[in-house]
């Protein structure tokens, strides 16, 4: 029973994070999700206590993935740069993976309740830092040439962050093939050197 | 008369922008639109027909903001990559003076009735290929490295659509300052160069 019940709940998700990225969160109502999922709205309290239990579930499952994927990169005892670069690559992966939960995650955590909205955005921030810890390293070593870490992650992440807007998964490049591509624009920017 | 009911058409403007961006477009009624104006809602439709309508004339609005400043850039007859840095300051510029409606015009689109969405995506793609077009003179006179201008555009532009959900109007930078960070970041990236 308990692996039923876990589909289930995962079948839930799936469905709530469509929906939520079709209509928004606040265009979707507990019985739309029922309905997408083919159960009576009440049997969908067994599952979910509230819709904004299932949002909340929604962005930390995304989060978890960011964290899962970019915390041993971070922890890897090998030369910044090509860290840097695999941290690149692993957050867009993390995104072209699934485009409608990062869209839902990027747009819909505004409609948590405020201590929600408060924890998420700590462990957004939490990410974050690690980011901004590769680029301080990059800069301390004289690897990077920007002068402000703040500024140059949030230039590196919303280079990265606004992928869910366009990939195509069925497109030129995989989303690895994207990632290598993005960490050489971040890098070396798209100006041809004279040399 | 005329210059009331335009004041009071962009008063209403303001403040659905505000709510949409709050609660998202599906989560707003006409009803809480015309209590936070403080009129009627029965005398907010004699300035609007419907929240679509009003949705329409806000990504409009925001559209024509973008295409005013960009298009005379565009046009210039002077070289093309302080063109393309003008274009980047500009596009930063639209965003960073009115953040609530660059984050409608950036993800409450989606709720724009089907035809409409066409129109819009129709005209957000003009837009974008004026980068396009400036990225593929810089490539052609061998000022950019890019191989790819569709990925190189697309890069341009994610870097700088996601400035909305930082961007701090009493911050460190003013948007001009970040506009001209950015294009540095964007032409040469970060890595420091050996010469």
């Amino acid at each position: 029973m308990a692996a039923i019940d876990e589909s289930r709940k995962e079948q839930i998700r799936r469905v709530a994070v469509k929906l939520f990225r079709d209509r928004g969160y606040a265009g979707t109502s507990v019985r739309d999700i029922a309905e997408a999922v083919g159960i009576q709205g009440g049997s969908l309290y067994a599952h979910v206590n509230s819709k904004d239990d299932l949002l909340w579930d929604i962005v930390n499952h995304s989060a978890d993935r960011f964290f899962e994927k970019l915390s041993p990169i971070f922890a890897q005892d090998q030369a910044v740069m090509p860290r840097l670069r695999q941290a690149i690559i692993a957050h867009v992966g993390v995104i072209t993976n699934d485009l409608d939960a990062a869209a839902v995650y990027s747009t819909e955590w505004r409609h948590l309740s405020a201590e929600r909205r408060a924890l998420f955005a700590a462990r957004r921030d939490e990410y974050e830092q690690m980011f901004r810890g590769l680029i301080r390293e990059g800069m301390e070593q004289r690897l990077l040439a920007t002068a402000d870490e703040v500024f140059a992650s949030l230039f590196v992440l919303s280079s990265l962050n606004w992928v869910y807007q366009w990939f195509k998964p069925d497109g030129k490049l995989t989303g690895d093939e994207l990632g290598k591509m993005m960490a050489e624009y971040i890098f070396d920017g798209l100006r041809r050197r004279l040399s």
